[in-house]
């Protein structure tokens, strides 16, 4: 990717970037957005892009890694079935293993809880260089925490600093470290997998007639489907309070699972291609010793060649 | 400690703490402060108070461990020789140390510098329950950073992030991540050991004298003493701008050992007292269980000893 490229390339994906991206400005309602958007494209149109896709993707990871300065946190929430572990797998298919790691936040652990909420995930930062990829992060603690209260009380804060506001709190406390890492190097992108409760109903019911899914399905996620309005109304709000520049949140349509591909593909794409990414380049001592061991290592070829012959 | 006695305490400790402590309200000169205080205590009456805090802090600790939902984080900052290991020790001798934690922050690794600044601090928080205490803290960062900065150059932040207002980032970013850390449990006290430039110089040929204390000094010492203003200048900074109510600074005279201690201790156990600490109490169900299981286990006695008798 040359520096000429880039604006060309950013102009290329904006399409599928730009109307799903939110910084907070402007005002965000969830209902005006639709969950089985397209974008103009077909599943054959979606495949090249997110094959085009990938190979950007390997090719600013590499940069990334040699240059180790930045590091990029991808975090991805949505509710179950909305496509989160095969949306990473198929957008991460071929990239090095070295240099990004996925880190799956569940029930918290009973070590975790001794713990401020962030800190298990603070733990789990990317290093510069690397890409860190958050399947649920932090979010889920405004999340299903605050659809379920009780979870609150695991949590063991002192009751007298649990106020009424502590939602907003959260927002604030969220954004306020979004901001400090942004400062320090690490690009923020965040991904709202936006499914239809239609097609929640589908992917269960594939869950419950494919063998090889059953695995995914769990009772409790049917409990959690009847609380639907409750988690989309707090989906909103998390959206609403914590989309800023230095992290913006991505509410991508996710019926189809090929489109919010190139949405997520095309939205981290563009971020690495703003970063003006290149191979650490030697300088003029450099090169000049470079020169001065490259003919050493040519002699010695030429020198142990000799010994060789000589001993044999 | 009774609930009674609480208020008390405070009182009684106060002169001790207030005139040296700093929320953020009013102005702060450290010029205006004299290192050399002894708050009209001798020697032998502060040992006595050095010795009643260290068996109320000892008693608080009990408390704070068995109820496991408060933290506290002790952050200790001064100029080499200020005396903060030898505080440390003297405060937390016969604190159990299950319930208690220091951490010393020396020169980053390289693991580290590829983290954003407060990472390897942040890792190293107390759980609930327990005493964190931080030996030098991410405030380094903006201190020793700020008067060699070079050092920044090493932390491998992306340049185009290192702006003019670094400093002040630095401030705004730690007092926001103070301010999520106290909204979720934990208590922040923060000790600047304010000694002379003079007191160090004796300090140093202390260790240049006495061959067990030879190890403690470093040639770097010599040229960093040679930088006294400007590293003054830094730490008033640093205490105007990061010193708040939910983090309060405390600027303690340290050119006599034992009032330092007085005033740290003192610290500590004003804030411990007012966190109303108390031992968990079982509830009604509990106590009506606790006369079963009481009497299993006094049966099982009478029963075991029937047993063993027979067999011998």
């Amino acid at each position: 990717m040359s520096k000429k490229s880039s604006p060309s390339l950013a102009a290329e994906l904006k399409p599928f970037v730009a109307p799903f991206r939110f910084d907070g400005s402007g005002a965000f309602h969830l209902r005006s957005h639709k969950t089985n958007e397209k974008g103009g494209l077909d599943k054959d149109k979606a495949e090249k892009i997110l094959d085009a896709n990938r190979k950007r993707l390997n090719d600013f990871q590499e940069r990334l890694y040699a240059q180790d300065r930045w590091s990029l946190l991808l975090i991805f929430q949505g509710i179950d079935a909305a496509g989160k572990d095969s949306a990473i797998k198929a957008i991460f298919d071929g990239v090095n293993p070295q240099g990004c790691e996925v880190t799956s936040f569940k029930q918290p652990t009973t070590h975790e809880l001794h713990h401020d909420f962030m800190w298990r995930t603070m733990i789990a930062l990317p290093e510069r260089g690397r890409i860190g990829i958050f399947n649920r992060s932090y979010y889920e603690e405004c999340l299903i925490t605050r659809v379920h209260p009780d979870l609150l009380k695991e949590e063991k804060i002192p009751p007298r600093l649990v106020s009424r506001n502590i939602w907003r709190e959260r927002f604030e406390d969220i954004t306020a470290i979004e901001r400090y890492l942004s400062r320090n190097g690490t690009v923020i992108l965040k991904f709202f997998l936006n499914v239809s409760k239609e097609e929640q109903r589908k992917r269960f019911l594939e869950r419950l007639d494919v063998p090889s899914k059953n695995w995914k399905f769990s009772m409790a996620d049917i409990s959690e489907r009847a609380l639907w309005p409750r988690y989309m109304a707090v989906y909103q709000d998390i959206v609403r309070h914590t989309s800023t520049a230095f992290a913006p949140w991505h509410v991508v349509p996710a019926d189809h699972k090929w489109f919010a591909r190139v949405v997520i593909g095309s939205a981290i794409v563009s971020a690495l291609a703003a970063l003006n990414l290149h191979f650490p380049r030697a300088d003029k001592a450099s090169l000049a010793e470079f020169d001065a061991v490259r003919k050493a290592l040519e002699n010695e070829g030429k020198g142990g060649g000799k010994k060789k012959a000589a001993k044999s």
